[in-house]
């Protein structure tokens, strides 16, 4: 999906829990890119509204425009519009942008007066707000005084108490000219017997839970009884003739400041990702709702929600043109010293100039040979352990090579004087032990990708080896020999399109496992230590072939 | 560690991609808490600045005020500041507000230009910068066209042309009385050999690389080699007498616009986060290198980066007071019918009353010997599989409290009237076989978090039902019967403060480790499916009874 966009239309709030600045972190939380227009600046803490500076309502549309003219939006919202000739200006510039065309999802949060009742709206522009935006939008969400506000007449004040006159309400807001109204209960006080009451009435409602334990969740240490009717929080949302309630349990939390615009923006987010309206509301509730609950303290009054409760730390880069293995970079790079111990060790470099002490070699394949037979096992258990038919064929095609390859193998020993028989007969290096038996462990601790992390190091490093090889070979006046040097054939393995072909295989798997299932913190650690440990063993292989000689 | 907090004192750009929007984006990705001052709106987007709305300066230090006299505040960027009055301003509020003490970590980045080309700062205002404000600043980090205005006198321009008059402008910016100098180079052409030509002659100087592949990384495909000598971008921080290069591979991006906001915000939440501010520029320039890297177009122009990079979705919410088993919740509730079908099995309900055949109770019984055996294994796995003697030995007592438990199976079914032979002969259920059998293959399949996801159905079941069957036994009028009732051992056993004390356990374990490391949305998956499994084989396994009797 291309990047989804929303426009915040909204005050500022310097503390920022509330107005463009909520709304900003509630798109960016929901993976859609914000942008704003700010109508109003305020001077706010948790503790209340110090000052406001409107802004010119012609600068209000020319921000609307500077949008709207250069990133294709997918949703705005509307918050605090604060006086008659910005919300005219906004319907304007809404008007004037789409004239022909359509306007994206609209959501109408109508704030009139801050938690800490301070007016965020003028008198005169309620009937702006009702006679120009309210008919262009998909959806209004005002709360208990707002919608009081918006239904009162001269001398008629207009009263809500409980979720019977909630339901009321809505039918009443829908009239105004909007596609659906969303009437927030955080200030009606209701329980669950007063909806389940309601609902004996009108089997017409639909109840979205969330939250709310029932029976046979004892363990959950949570119990809902009917005898403690514990307190609940009920959204109306009426679109058409359709009425749906949105409940969860009641918080006791003071972390809740700019919750209205954050829920507006949240649903405005969601329709701008291709929800529909039910669908929207219903995660926006339970994002906002987390929000409030996952809340640490800030400031000295109301303080605000938490808007990035539902992201981790992500540690894998994202692949990219300029770095197309992130994950096998993080990896090298994070241990580059160890890294280079293995890929530039000694024995490589003889061999490359064909000094490499024969003796040394000899052992080497040899103890590769006993290698191999753990290799092939450890491929026996990432077949054992995978759960595709398309991973069981591939992880036992690599055994088949091993065995299908022990030939040549066998041919490359008994060319340096090493019968087969001898090569059978000859005792396990304990670095090959180390080595062998490690895959195995790592194979019978974790999951596939912890096997497959073991397997990693080898394949990597000879592909490295047999790339970095060739291309000295390649520049003028080389260390390394290819003529008449008797490890020639065994650099053109590994530096030949068959291994090479494999090498690319294994990192474009692992790139996309890591990336299908991103790792946290912990697992990454674990990962990067089966990686490290390896490269350390492979080393500890060259080592001891150097020792024999 | 309690919320970290940054201060934005800067412009607001509609478009979001710089600005304090930029600023707050950012800070919140380094998991700080943003706040803001605005001293200009700009009606912008990526193809440039179409009008500027400056705030009064007094209103700038309201905002100030407003958030320094409520939110402890732990470092503080300056952005576009505009005009000499909101320069005297700013400084002034930071003044009063800490006289006396300390003022955070100050980062300043003096901006001054556009990337399109406007101008964002009065001439004017440039001298009581340099004046007022460099002073209380632990950094500055100009470019090269702020540093090269910042520099110049009437008649006297200055010019920074590669990395050595880099070198030389921070030494002359440090006059200007900041702690720190950043000297940014995106706009400077340099390359790895001027570098390294003027490493030679300068050993003092260090070099901090990020994503530059040096030899033996060929299996990553980006080979840096000496002939094409590939651009470069570096940043010169210089601190005292220390003089620091951040050096990365250019970038061929369009996606550049307020780089320089949001390197000096993540510069800021670095040092708000207590790292030292070598530590601090050098994790933000990685930080700002891979927003620009991972960015998605966005607009026309010069596009925002991507300032959430490196946070992925997390799936299970943090504990709190009022969820304080978030990850059993989202299973049991995500799972709630099958779970219901499983804990209100029939064979629960008539053994609660007592009126259970004994025939089932009998077959369950024998089968659950069987069963008992798997367990058995299963926690043996876990013990081979796990890294700790803790985790060891916690895994092993589960087995003997299982084989110490023995005694008293038997004697329950002899109580029955079933032998010991007869248990021992009877054979495994297919419905047994099922179960005990996937516990086996969960264990040989994945990691010790899914061996314990497919031992969690048992535990908090079983656990779940002994409590539902005490509660409902509790009431008035109760179905459950407990005189007389022939069951009443077993009810008792899983009611216990034996077996609900394991069930607390098992349940802190399965959150910690959840907690630990939280999985992804494709990990979670996997959990999810082991779980649900479970929860069917249990209800399978009453089935079977039900259907013996």
């Amino acid at each position: 999906m291309s990047v989804r966009s929303a426009l915040a239309i909204a005050g500022s709030d310097s503390s920022a829990g509330a107005g463009i600045q909520a709304d900003l972190k509630t798109i960016a939380a929901h993976g859609c890119y914000g942008t704003s227009a700010i109508t109003a600046l305020t001077s706010q803490n948790t503790t209340g509204v110090q000052a406001i500076h409107p802004v010119p309502a012609e600068f209000v549309a020319k921000q609307i425009h500077s949008v709207l003219d250069d990133i294709e939006t997918h949703a705005i919202k509307t918050g605090m519009l604060y006086d008659a000739d910005i919300v005219h200006a906004v319907v304007t510039a809404l008007r004037t942008h789409y004239a022909g065309g359509t306007i994206p999802h609209l959501v109408c949060d109508p704030v009139s007066v801050s938690t800490s009742g301070h007016s965020l709206l003028d008198p005169q522009a309620v009937q702006v707000l009702v006679d120009e935006l309210f008919p262009l939008a998909e959806l209004i969400t005002p709360n208990k005084s707002e919608a009081e506000l918006l239904l009162s007449h001269v001398g008629m004040p207009y009263q809500i108490s409980n979720v019977r006159d909630m339901v009321v309400a809505v039918g009443n807001l829908l009239r105004y000219g909007s596609k659906a109204v969303l009437l927030k209960g955080g200030h009606v006080t209701t329980s669950m017997s007063d909806v389940k009451q309601l609902l004996r009435e009108r089997a017409d409602i639909e109840v979205v839970p969330y939250g709310l334990l029932s029976e046979n969740m004892e363990i959950l240490q949570l119990v809902e009884t009917e005898e403690s009717d514990p307190g609940i929080v009920v959204d109306v949302l009426r679109q058409g003739r359709e009425t749906t309630l949105f409940i969860r349990p009641q918080l006791d939390s003071g972390s809740t400041h700019g919750t209205g615009c954050t829920l507006s923006s949240a649903i405005a987010s969601q329709l701008a990702r291709g929800s529909d309206l039910k669908e929207a509301v219903k995660n926006a509730v339970v994002y906002t709702y987390l929000g409030i609950q996952t809340a640490d303290p800030v400031g000295h009054g109301h303080g605000p929600l938490n808007h990035f409760h539902a992201l981790v730390p992500k540690i894998i880069p994202r692949p990219t043109q300029q770095n197309p293995h992130p994950f096998t970079q993080l990896l090298i790079q994070g241990n580059a010293s160890e890294w280079k111990e293995y890929v530039e060790h000694d024995f490589v470099k003889l061999l490359g100039r064909g000094t490499l002490p024969v003796k040394a070699f000899v052992h080497f394949i040899v103890q590769d040979y006993h290698y191999l037979k753990y290799y092939a096992r450890a491929y026996g258990l990432l077949a054992a352990k995978s759960t595709s038919f398309e991973a069981i064929g591939s992880a036992t095609q690599t055994i088949i090579n091993v065995i299908n390859e022990l030939d040549t193998h066998k041919s490359l020993c008994e060319s340096f004087g090493v019968t087969t028989e001898r090569l059978e007969n000859t005792a396990e290096a304990p670095a090959t032990t180390a080595y062998g038996a490690y895959l195995l462990d790592m194979g019978l601790q974790g999951d596939t990708m912890k096997l497959l992390m073991a397997l990693l190091a080898c394949l990597l490093g000879y592909g490295e080896v047999g790339l970095w090889l060739r291309k000295q070979a390649s520049l003028p006046r080389s260390w390394v020999v290819l003529d008449g040097n008797p490890y020639a054939k065994w650099m053109e393995d590994y530096s030949g399109a068959h291994y090479q072909g494999a090498v690319k295989l294994g990192l474009e798997l692992i790139e996309a496992r890591a990336a299908a299932d991103p790792p946290s913190q912990a697992r990454f650690a674990e990962w990067k230590e089966v990686w490290e440990r390896c490269t350390r063993l492979e080393k500890g292989f060259w080592d001891a072939a150097m020792a024999a000689a």
